[in-house]
């Protein structure tokens, strides 16, 4: 079965992170620290065509941490896991520590 | 009769795969596992013009394994053989081993 | 009376093929046989202007048997014969032996 | 009080053709052979700017007869006689004998 | 108090021509020939920014007698008279003798 | 506290003129006079950015009396004065003596 | 867990300014003064791609006190501070004293 999905276009494949609900030692983490919804980009498009034949550059890159958009993108399951595909201009940002 | 189709412009013609639903030692498979829907690339058009009197190259190439969108598409019967033609932009994208 | 229609930018003029209901020998076909809906492209535009004062040209060419949409198209009258037009970007593709 | 109607960028000034009810010979005409929307082109402005500062032709010229869209165009009078504006784009053909 | 309106971009001021009712002799007119909406441009703008740094001329002049579209316009008051906004566009053509 | 406000893009900021509803003697002015909405340009934007790295000029200028459009723009308040932003395009003429 | 966020293409972070609601003194403010949302960017993203494989300046800097439209704009919480995104488009105008 098919272990690998590239994106076409400006499209990303993204990996939500989900947030942990409880510490290491096992206390309960208040729901506040957890409404940010972000994900790791784990494949990219090769850009939309532009008009001199080149590509436009995917506005974020395979192993960043993106903020992700509140609705949208597309559901698909690839070896019973869970992924989002979106298109590049609805990733509002990209997270650094 | 007509046995080939070639699409216009940017559209690509798929046939898509039905996932099994049982092994071949004829063991149902879980649901879970059907949930991507996918297809063969049978025919991709010459693209769409470009501005420069070029084409703007098609996103998926005659071959490809391609993730289908959850809607959209068009239907075709091709000798009572179904197939379904899509733009390249509603392809989300390409599976690879 | 007008015996020639000669469409105008990207438009092709399309005569319907219907698909014969029995073979030769008089047996009644199949009505799945019939579900692809397919025409004869008999004048073709000039294709809409491109920004260098040039002409794109339009996807189909006169001849061509093409795969019609299930809608759209202006139903034309030409010496009592029933005739479409399409947008050649609303022909789907071309069907070949 | 004004003869002449100059139309503006793309738009055709257009004189509708009504079909003949009967022949000359005074049989009355069976409907269906009314069925085609025509007129004569009386004048074409002079076409859309293009981006350098060109014109981008008119898809018709005065004189041409023209099919109809079955919708659309503004209804002008000229010396109490009706004309129909259209932008070219929304002329499907011209006819020809 | 102010005296002139110089339109914006493709914008045209222009003044409605009010149809007489009666001849000079003080016959009344028909309505028939009162259809034709029009006005006499009295200022234009400076026409839509071009791509390259040039401007798209408008396609009227000051003088110009221009058929009127049925709706749309900005009615202006200037010095107590009534004037209407268009942009060039939506002028269908111009009136000639 | 902040003082002035800037623009973005192409957008202005105007101050509303308010008619006059007596003359500076103490007589009431009728209501047909206060017809026409306009303000003055207190400050303007850069510009919109261009293809060719420039910046399209704003179609009005600080220190312009313009005529104001019936709806939109935003309301914005500076030192508790009242102004209003518009975008250019929507401003449609100049008013000059 | 993330510190930063950098927005992708023309997007800005911003940080609202809360005005005060009484002085350091501790009279209470009228409610008059707090009209103007405005607030403090934070981060700008690296601009849209442009045409020629340059990218479009952000209309507003990091540091700058920028006027907040009064709808739209996405909420994002970094470390249980709130902050906003908006596009550069959307921003009004900057404030200066």
């Amino acid at each position: 079965m098919a272990k690998r999905l590239i994106p076409t276009l400006n499209r990303v494949l993204v990996e939500k992170i989900v947030p942990p609900t409880k510490t290491t030692a096992g206390i309960l983490l208040p729901e506040k620290s957890t409404k940010l919804k972000s994900g790791k980009v784990v494949a990219v498009g090769p850009g939309l065509p532009g008009k001199a034949g080149n590509r436009i550059p995917v506005a974020v890159k395979e192993g960043d941490t993106v903020v992700l958009p509140d609705y949208g993108g597309t559901q698909v399951f690839l070896c019973d896991k869970e992924y989002h595909l979106y298109r590049d201009e609805d990733i509002p940002g990209t997270l650094h520590d």
